[in-house]
């Protein structure tokens, strides 16, 4: 720790991301962001001096003996060569989903992060979110019993660009990732068989890209619970984030999150907000939360909630769905 | 047609169904309530009197030349003589789901009603509720769009007694066979493959009868939108009957219906009614409707909307879910 | 009661309310209708038909001595005249509301109907309303300890033409009637001062005719409860009937009713239906239930919830409520 | 302004809600705190301290030119004098409600704020509510045409303890003039006429302090708007604040924040979270986004939106309606 009781940290990645793990780092009385670190100079140039840090090489941010943590936010393939160097760096580590888009790369990662014994933290912030850690909460106080059904219905305002989605590791592994970590939070038990399926109703463009824009997935847990996630990666009205556990004695429902309480009342109909427009905006809670775990962590010597085993159970629940589709069969899961 | 513009009708079963048909058929300004048939005498002679109705052998209410229409309440196993004997005897036949629990029996009723050349209207009385038929006609109004993905749950309050589960042809057919129903009305295509599982978490009683408790069924349209559906024989809160549907412009969800609009605010939460109780209170008006639809149909000419091909199309799904949880694999349909 | 345990029926008017009577009337197990009187021929042998019965004229009707009860549906005018008759007859009486314009002839009927003995219930439906019941139901059981404030809000949709103002006897006692009886029967106490304004914002045709379109009155019970009401004659969204009430424990609510629980989310916002139109539909079930309160506390001998002192006591009201508008000042109550 | 384009403060008070305003100063661009003042020097020295700022005396901090504003945030009585020499050294001035309890002293303010030339904003914070300023510019904009009524609830979780209502000015002073100004702000117009009455049910140490703990406020626009204000110091559900606004077109209502959107379905209800729990919680957004404008207001030399005009005619309402209280009848307002 600095002599001013802060943690200087090296941010990779000055994107949409990286942008409000700046913010949210500036605003954290355990942290001092020092270097910003991105292969597009003007953009680590610009953030760097919105919050008083300089610009950086990985060498020179992970060679730097007072930097204690990093954080990363780059793009997808630099998270595992950035969490190895990292580790052997000896720093402590925050990052995005998902580790890798190949499992052995990601468990590389968590291999080195083991040996190194560094503390490392994956992304997943909608275990940070308020509604839905409020509900995890009560459900882990006994309200509604002994959980049996978890319906997810996880829709994103429109697709990403072609190009994206060649190289995004397909829908199960950029966008239901995500859900596989709600699933295996909230039901608390592994999955023992996965059946996934999915379309492109009226996005012809994701097939083309042989990806799917729909999805239907079903898993069930070891000792009896169920799962069914819904996916799109369109929905007119905008990003639309809820799921619901029914429990033997109730149900506990985690919903949208609205920019305002205005209701209007007109000759047609009774109408409130549309939810929060996208991540961005229905996670911004989420994540300076999450931003903030991981330094109380660091600085409490506790552990972290979301750990990169976390980030390898949702990936091979992406990559066994994926098959699962391809393959046209629900797919028992190795114990 | 009667002398005074009403159909006379012969009424069988005098159970809880039966009675809320009698009950529809006499506010009915087309119908006549004339017979109550029913093996349990006094329960049959209970609701004939309160009607102003006879009680009546199978036989003598088929053979009246009187009656045009029979309404057909009576436990399942009872439904496929039934319509068959009424075809053959001319009468216009209103019956309950499922026409029968096996498809060739089915199958054979569907046959009889076509060379008899009677109308025969099967009670998926979930179209005729106010809030699903409202949503049905948005929907066609294209308010949404193309249908692409629907969801729906449906839970009851607690499960029927082990010896009414061993003979109930099991959850898919006697449960989900209205939740297949509402596939095939909402979506409007046929089903290309189906993936259903299940458990019996908290009911070993229904494990032991050999049946499941809670499902999770994955359909796929021959256009590719999805439907998924979860259902329990237990949710502690009540009767959960609701579907969302998303379409390419937006979303329509169809809720539950509260006894009162009574909001209570405590020191704990601010809190609303349960759902209507049970599917006699939920559908109370959709039981009337369908009354209302088929003598209207009967009146009229028109046809009816719940016919004996969307029976057997149900069950058809029904049976090949049952195979797909006891294969373990999704299952292609046969076009 | 007649051999068939019916009692027999005369109703008294056979427009939109006596239309409404008429056909609960037919639904009533303890209830035949013999008897529509209507000063327009036409309508009553219509309403007379379609249930079985005849129609009369005031004479016949009440000299028949078969007839045990009268429901009063016709115009305000002619419910004083009728009350004196029917309670001189010994006839039981519903009355819809009000008593008459006038106190002294609204106080006349009362000494009659309290010398003749007879029954004599008030139709203010809305205390049969199932949500306003079972709110006041679980006012009574103590769930929010003692009532403190109470606000009622209650907006027509549109005004009614400036010849019925001009001859309704004013705002206060046309429509606010309603709203004193909910305030008079959810306080359970009188008032000791009434304060009224009101105004007529876009709507002068009514200014003209003397009346206010808006209004907004406040009263405070004995011990210290306070009552808030605002109403329109206009509400472009439809019929809006709620009121709150804040006690020392908590807040009950009564919300409007919607026709179909349907939820649409579309680019713009998320919708559900608009209250209930009317007062037709919004009290469906509350006219059906006040008629069979009154035809079972005539067969059980009991007393009927809203009695005609009731129905004074809401004039009173009314006229004070009149005269603190025309004074512009806050008026005691007379205890 | 400072060379780094911020301008310096001194903040008058190291209080709850000074505290607030430190925090929202800290993370604004264009403020930096240097001073900090308050009489109770540990609270300075640590509010100071966490921000780096400097605690200083009033003097100090008026007579350092560097200060180009300050926020006042004191308790009440300090309000005036502290107003009026800031605007004497030219400082811009940010000031908590009220501007004072008499009238005379607030007059004496803005008439000094005016010869000053300086900017004085008012922190009516709900103004700056994101639920209330979005139904502010949804009605500007037309949405339900020309306002007609509206009605207010205001309610605190408890009331203060006695001492603090024994100072506090009166109810309507103290707590109804943020009602007064959201009057003035939705609808647009000055009143005519005011009615004011309450009582204190449950409440007797507040009646004893000789204050009303219970009010219904009644006012009245030149152009025939009506507004209805219910308020309570006591609801066992928390605070609440709500409003709606009823048109010649439609209704807007701005509801409660919830902390978060779970749902619990639960044998007794469906239950949802209690409104965010005091006005520090409820207002969190509202009292950054007005020290946004402030700042705003200042760098871009734009006026301010809540002006010490404002303060002084919501000071009046408040003077008015503890006028109507006192002497029991409604009062007309100089025009």
């Amino acid at each position: 720790m600095t002599e001013n009781g802060r943690l200087d940290v090296a941010l990779f990645g000055a994107g949409r991301i990286g942008t409000i793990h700046a913010g949210n780092l500036a605003r954290h009385p355990h942290a001092r962001l020092r270097y910003v670190v991105d292969v597009h100079a003007p953009a680590a140039e610009a953030l760097a001096q919105k919050h008083g840090a300089r610009t950086a090489s990985v060498e020179q941010a992970l060679s730097d003996p007072a930097i204690a943590a990093v954080v990363i936010g780059s793009s997808t393939d630099t998270h595992a060569e950035l969490i190895q160097r990292a580790a052997a760096a000896g720093k402590a580590i925050f990052c995005e989903k998902p580790v890798d888009l190949a499992l052995d790369r990601a468990r590389a990662c968590a291999r080195a992060v083991k040996q190194a014994g560094v503390v490392c933290m994956i992304g997943f912030q909608r275990r940070f979110d308020p509604t839905f850690a409020a509900l995890k909460q009560r459900l882990e106080a006994g309200e509604i019993g002994k959980p049996e059904v978890l319906v997810i219905t996880s829709r994103d305002p429109a697709p990403p660009p072609a190009a994206y989605i060649a190289s995004s590791g397909g829908v199960f592994k950029d966008m239901l990732i995500h859900d596989f970590d709600i699933f295996r939070w909230i039901l608390g038990g592994e999955a023992v068989s996965v059946h996934a399926t999915g379309g492109c109703p009226g996005l012809p463009e994701v097939a083309a890209a042989g990806d799917l824009s729909h999805t239907a997935v079903t898993l069930r847990t070891r000792d009896g619970a169920l799962c069914q996630i819904n996916t799109s990666r369109r929905a007119a009205y905008g990003y639309d984030q809820r799921f619901e556990v029914l429990g033997s004695n109730g149900l506990l429902q985690a919903g949208n999150v609205r920019p305002t309480e205005v209701v209007a009342w007109s000759d047609q109909a009774i109408s409130s907000d549309k939810p929060e427009a996208f991540f961005l905006e229905r996670y911004r809670a989420a994540y300076a939360l999450e931003i903030e775990h991981f330094f109380d962590a660091l600085v409490n010597g506790t552990p972290v909630r979301t750990t990169i085993e976390d980030g390898i159970k949702a990936l091979e629940l992406a990559e066994l769905a994926t098959r699962s589709w391809r393959e046209g069969k629900a797919l028992e899961c190795a114990v």
